[in-house]
C-alpha cells in the first residue's frame, strides 16, 4: 500500500505561540509533496521534517491573508538555493500571481525554476498524475477557498483464481485485465470485470483553511477519509468566531458529523489557549474520531475500505 | 549602569539550517528595542526571547534581498494583533516603504500603528531619545548598508568633595551641575567642569550585513564596542566570498582588528558549516576577541572605558 502521509507544519492561527508556528500542512504521497497554506516558518519545518525541495510539489493557498502566506517566500528562495529545476504548481486566488512576481523582482528571489500559476475557482482545479484537487468557497472575511485533495481511484481487486478459470495464463494478459482491458484468448472475449473487483476509490482530504462551517462546506466535505477543520475557538468564545468568521472546535465537529467524515483533524488554534485539551474534549463530544493537530504531527491516511 | 542587550535572533544566511534562524538581531535598552533586519522567523524569536511587542521599536533593514527582510510582515501583523498603538519607526532603502504599503493592502495586514518610513542613507540616518543612528554603503550584490548604533554621550562623573570645597549644597544644584549647567552661588559663578569629569561616551554596536571587507567600512567602523560582522564563509571557500560579496570569518577578523573594535561577533554563517568552529578558529588567530552568534545568544555591551 502506497503511503498518504499529512504532516502538519504549523497549527496556530494569527500568530504564533511558543510551540506552534503559522499555518500549513503537508501532504506527502511517494514522491509528490502538497502544501496547504504557507504560514511564515514553513521553509523551516520543511526542512525539520525532512519534506525536500525538489518533490513534485503543488502549493494550494486558502486566501490571501498573511498568515496563510508570507511562508512562501522563502520557501521558493530556498528551493532555488537548492538549485530545483522542476516546476512548482500554485493554486492560489489569482491576485497573489502579481504580488508573488513583484515581491522576486524587489526581494531579489532569484527563482531557478518555473512557477505554473493555477487560480483557484470552484470545481475541479486541478488534476496531477496522482490526485484531483477541487475547491469550494469558504465562508471567511475576505475570498477564501477549501480544497479537496482527493487521489486517483485504484484498480478493482484482481482474481487469479477466476483467470485461471476462464483459461488466461498469468503474465501480461493478467496485467492487462488488472489494468481494465479486456483480452481475446482462443476465440473467446474476456471483459475484465469478470475477474477484476470493482475499482477502489482513493483516498480524500479535506481542509477548509479559514470559515464558519456552512451547509455549502457540509456538501463540499462529505464522505473524506481525513478532514481537516478550522477550530480557532472554543465554545464559550463563540461570539469571537462569529465575528472573525472563524469556527469553533464544537463547529467543526458537528460538521465533521455532518459530512460523515472519516476522522477530524482540528487545526488553527488560537494562540490564546495555552492548552488546547478543552477544545479536544468538546469537540469528542460530537464526534470521537477527533484528533488535535500539533506542529510535526504525522497522520497516515487510510483507505477508506481499509 | 543601564543594561545594553544584543540577542542573535536568528544567524544563518540565504537558507535556515535546523539550529540557525534568518538574519535578525535585537538590541535592547530598558524600553527601546532595535531589530536589525528581519529574516522569516524574527517574529517567533521575538516572543521566544521575550523581547515584547509594544517597546519603542526600530527597525533597521540593511537591504532588500528576501531573507533580510520577509520576517517584517509577521511582525508587524502580530503587533497589531497585541493591539500596539506606538509608532515603529523602520530604515530601509526606500522601495521597502512602497512594497510594504501593498503587500499589507494585499494580505490584508491591517496595521494598528503609524509606521514611520526613514530612508537609509549615508551619515546619521536617525536620531532617538537614546542613539544615533549611522550608515555607510556595504560592499554587496545590491546597494546594502551597514549601520552604527550608538547611545548618547553620559554626563561626566560627579564629584561631591569639589562641590563641597567650592561651597555648593547638595541638592538642586549638584543635579543642574551635573547635567552640565553652571550655577551661580553667593555671587560666584561655578561652571560644571570644576566639579564634573568629561562626558563619557556611549556605547557603540557596528552591524555589517551582507559585505565584502572594505576599507570604507574599516574607517566607519573604527573603535565599536562590539562589531557584529558578516561571516558567511571560512577561508577554503573565500573564491565563494568574493563571488557573492559575502565575507569569511578571517576577512571579519581582519577587519575588526583593523578598526580596533573592541569585541566582534561572527554571524550570517551559511548552512553548509554544520559546526562553525573552524570559522571561529580561524579569527581568532587575527582577533582574539571573536564569538560566534548562535540563535538565542544574549551578549552585555559594556561601556568603552569600564
Amino acid at each position: 500500500m502506497v503511503k498518504l502521509t499529512v504532516t502538519f507544519l504549523g497549527t496556530s492561527s494569527a500568530a504564533p505561540s511558543k510551540s506552534r508556528g503559522l499555518p500549513a500542512v503537508a501532504i506527502q504521497r511517494e514522491g509528490d509533496l502538497l502544501i496547504m497554506d504557507c504560514g511564515e516558518g514553513v521553509q523551516r519545518q520543511v526542512l525539520e521534517q525532512g519534506l525536500g525541495l525538489n518533490r513534485d510539489t503543488t502549493i494550494l493557498i486558502t486566501h490571501l491573508h498573511g498568515d496563510h502566506v508570507t511562508g512562501l517566500l522563502g520557501l521558493l528562495q530556498t528551493m532555488s538555493l537548492a538549485q530545483r529545476r522542476k516546476e512548482v504548481v500554485l493554486v492560489a486566488p489569482p491576485a497573489l500571481f502579481d504580488w508573488l512576481r513583484l515581491t522576486s523582482e524587489l526581494l531579489h528571489i532569484g527563482l531557478t525554476f518555473q512557477i505554473r500559476f493555477v487560480p483557484a475557482k470552484r470545481g475541479l482545479v486541478l488534476r496531477t498524475q496522482h490526485f484531483d484537487v477541487t475547491a469550494t468557497r469558504a465562508d471567511h472575511s475576505i475570498e477564501a477557498f477549501c480544497y479537496i485533495v482527493r487521489e486517483h481511484d485504484r484498480p478493482g481487486v484482481f482474481f487469479p483464481e477466476k483467470a485461471r478459470a476462464l483459461g488466461v495464463p498469468e503474465g501480461k494478459l493478467w496485467s492487462r485485465l488488472q489494468g481494465g482491458r479486456k483480452v481475446t484468448i482462443g476465440g473467446r472475449t474476456i471483459a475484465p470485470g469478470l475477474v477484476v473487483g470493482r475499482r477502489r476509490p482513493g483516498r480524500t482530504i479535506g481542509y477548509s483553511g479559514d470559515t464558519r462551517p456552512s451547509k455549502r462546506l457540509s456538501k463540499f466535505f462529505f464522505g473524506v477519509d481525513l478532514l481537516i477543520f478550522d477550530s480557532t475557538f472554543a465554545s464559550k468564545d463563540s461570539d469571537k468566531a462569529l465575528e472573525r468568521k472563524h469556527s469553533t472546535a464544537r463547529e467543526a465537529a458537528a460538521l465533521a458529523k455532518e459530512c460523515h467524515a472519516k476522522k477530524l483533524v482540528l487545526t488553527h488554534f488560537s494562540a490564546r489557549y495555552k492548552n488546547v485539551g478543552n477544545l479536544v474534549k468538546e469537540a469528542k463530544a460530537v464526534f470521537p474520531a477527533t484528533t488535535a493537530a500539533a506542529d510535526g504531527l504525522s497522520i497516515q491516511v487510510d483507505y477508506p475500505e481499509e
